[in-house]
């Protein structure tokens, strides 16, 4: 794909996560349907169980977004709407509480996308690399342990009590990373959030995931805007940037 | 040196920088004695310099504490003192602005002790570890690529317009490693960290580094309480947690 220019003093890259660095679809759906054969469970469409659970979450994060509902952690979110879900699909009452805590821990579990450690490592060589996720501060150390992502560090809602694309969430980032914002570039696989980015001044990196969510998704396709760099893959990112 | 009793449920180990992890006063007055013989300055003793930078700079952060001045970075008085003591010591005039700012980074590239790049790399190994320090975030980011720490995550100052040992740092970085405060060891040189740190329910450990203000330090030289561990060195804190 192509590239606009070279980012001219860029030092930090951080990435938005759920999509862009780890492939939440099949890793909710695969831990979903592993634990359902251990409880002979058989009659669920563990692809549509994780699309539920995502599509669930953003109205909760919105709420917290427009004030209507006060700060809430990105865990709590989760595991009201896998509450709401295993009642959905009828299977509530086929989980104790002890496996719906640990089945929550899924987002904690993700797994990257085959090209996100080994983009990650090149970019670290040159970069300060870290997230700018919506996930919790936790969830997202436990993550990078799990999945090997080798972030210089971490920044999350949780830092800010506020959730993308609330500016809160860009300005504290560059604040916390020097107070430039040229300096920072964000990776992200979707347009609102890099649009956000470049409101605040940040440089912008689209990674194209067109299977996030599914053989049937219709949005961030294609880039929206002409971000400073487009690509296929974070090692793309890492080629384009020449590390 | 003695072992209190193991450290059971700990998952986090944050570190304090300064002194615990990286050596300051060579790091300062190494810099600084280079620095001066590119310029022909032979009359500083650089440590006395290192060591009324870093004296100076306790003073303001206590104002910050007490509520006595608005919330101001470490960075920005770090370099306040060192333009006081650039004229204490007569030798103000011989620096450029541009010299100035890069001799105030030297705070970002303190060296680590011997121990300290091995000990987090065993701990790294089966702990989430991170910092938690005074110190500006964006200069513990590039601390860490300089000196080669192997962070997983860091929590700074910064992240809550507050100075150790203000309340709101130790309960910040427990919540936001997950809220649960006997999860998180904090492993510092300085007894008065760990009093905070026991008091907001956090595990201990101390490492004593009794050169830390060169060879007449008088304090921290030795454990005041009973620490969960007591160590050499941060190698040694991997070894009493069977790392």
């Amino acid at each position: 794909m192509t590239n606009g220019n070279g980012i001219n003093g860029a030092e930090v890259i951080l990435f938005d996560t759920y999509g862009t660095v780890v492939d939440w679809r099949n890793s909710v759906s695969g831990e979903g349907r592993a634990l359902a054969r251990t409880k002979g469970i058989d009659d669920i469409d563990w692809a549509s169980f994780a699309d539920a659970w995502r599509a669930g979450y953003a109205p909760k994060m919105k709420k917290v977004r427009d004030g209507t509902r006060p700060w809430t952690a990105n865990d709590v979110l989760h595991r009201e709407r896998l509450d709401e879900i295993l009642t959905e699909f009828g299977i509530a009452e086929r989980f104790t509480e002890s496996e719906k805590f640990d089945f929550n821990r899924v987002w904690h579990r993700l797994r990257p996308w085959p090209d996100s450690v080994p983009g990650l490592r090149r970019l670290k060589s040159r970069y300060i690399i870290g997230t700018l996720s919506n996930g919790s501060f936790r969830l997202l150390a436990n993550m990078a342990k799990h999945a090997g992502l080798p972030w210089d560090c971490i920044v999350s809602s949780d830092n800010f009590h506020a959730f993308k694309p609330d500016p809160k969430i860009y300005q504290g980032a560059i604040d916390l990373l020097g107070g430039e914002a040229g300096q920072v570039i964000l990776c992200a696989a979707h347009n609102f959030d890099l649009q956000q980015a470049r409101a605040f001044g940040m440089k912008t990196a689209f990674v194209q995931r067109p299977t996030e969510y599914g053989p049937t998704q219709n949005t961030d396709l294609l880039p929206t805007d002409d971000w400073d760099i487009i690509a296929y893959s974070i090692e793309e990112v890492a080629a384009r940037l020449d590390v």
